[in-house]
């Protein structure tokens, strides 16, 4: 079962100025900035208080989040929820008739373990699943 | 500014099934269930440890959500955030160039207090500002 929410994921195209937004208009403190593993997206993680804004910008054409964009504009695009074990969870869902997008957990931003569910699966909502490595 | 994310709306077309998805599959607990004041809009209130899903059904025809489900389907609607005084708030993001919904703090689900403002003013996002009660 899934333990708090663990991010939101909010599709945007500029992130200085979504940066600017979360950081001066919201009071967030950036935590991260950077890309994804294969350069394709730019990726933040702000914090309020004990709960996290995570901005997506594409960094080329062909992304999802470029589709998205496109598609819908910017907005909310995700929720991430925090688990224990990613691949438990998985399983558990997959069992339950859930439709994955990814088939087995990988690595995520700021060190985590993630897999996305698809969003015909949830109401129309993209679920992402974290789990948080252990210190 | 703000404080934390104090709850991310859904909408949904059906509350029984939007109840069975976040308390069965995610494991979410449910706080509360009713209806907004003037009878319009289907709510609850779930809980994921320290974090709340409100998934809102419309109740009735030419509802925002309505609207918003004709428009876009099922999905993310909205994020909210607990802040010290909505009517502070407001005032302060009103003064930095933000367009309100609500020109002033109303009564919100479980005695909160609440106001909303345009998604073009926050990158595409509805942002809601909730005042919990002080116990």
């Amino acid at each position: 079962m899934f333990q708090r929410i663990h991010h939101v994921g909010i599709a945007v195209r500029n992130m200085d100025a979504a940066l600017a937004l979360y950081e001066k208009a919201a009071g967030g403190r950036l935590i991260e900035r950077g890309s994804s593993s294969d350069g394709s997206l730019e990726l933040a993680m702000l914090a309020l208080g004990d709960t996290l804004i995570e901005p997506i910008a594409p960094l080329r054409e062909g992304t999802e989040i470029g589709k998205f964009l496109d598609r819908r504009g910017e907005g909310l695009h995700h929720i991430a929820y925090e688990v224990a074990s990613v691949a438990a969870e998985l399983a558990r869902l997959k069992e339950e008739g859930f439709r994955a997008i990814d088939e087995a957990p990988r690595p995520g931003f700021g060190g985590t373990r993630i897999a996305f569910l698809h969003p015909q699966s949830a109401l129309g909502v993209l679920w992402e699943l974290v789990e948080v490595p252990k210190v």
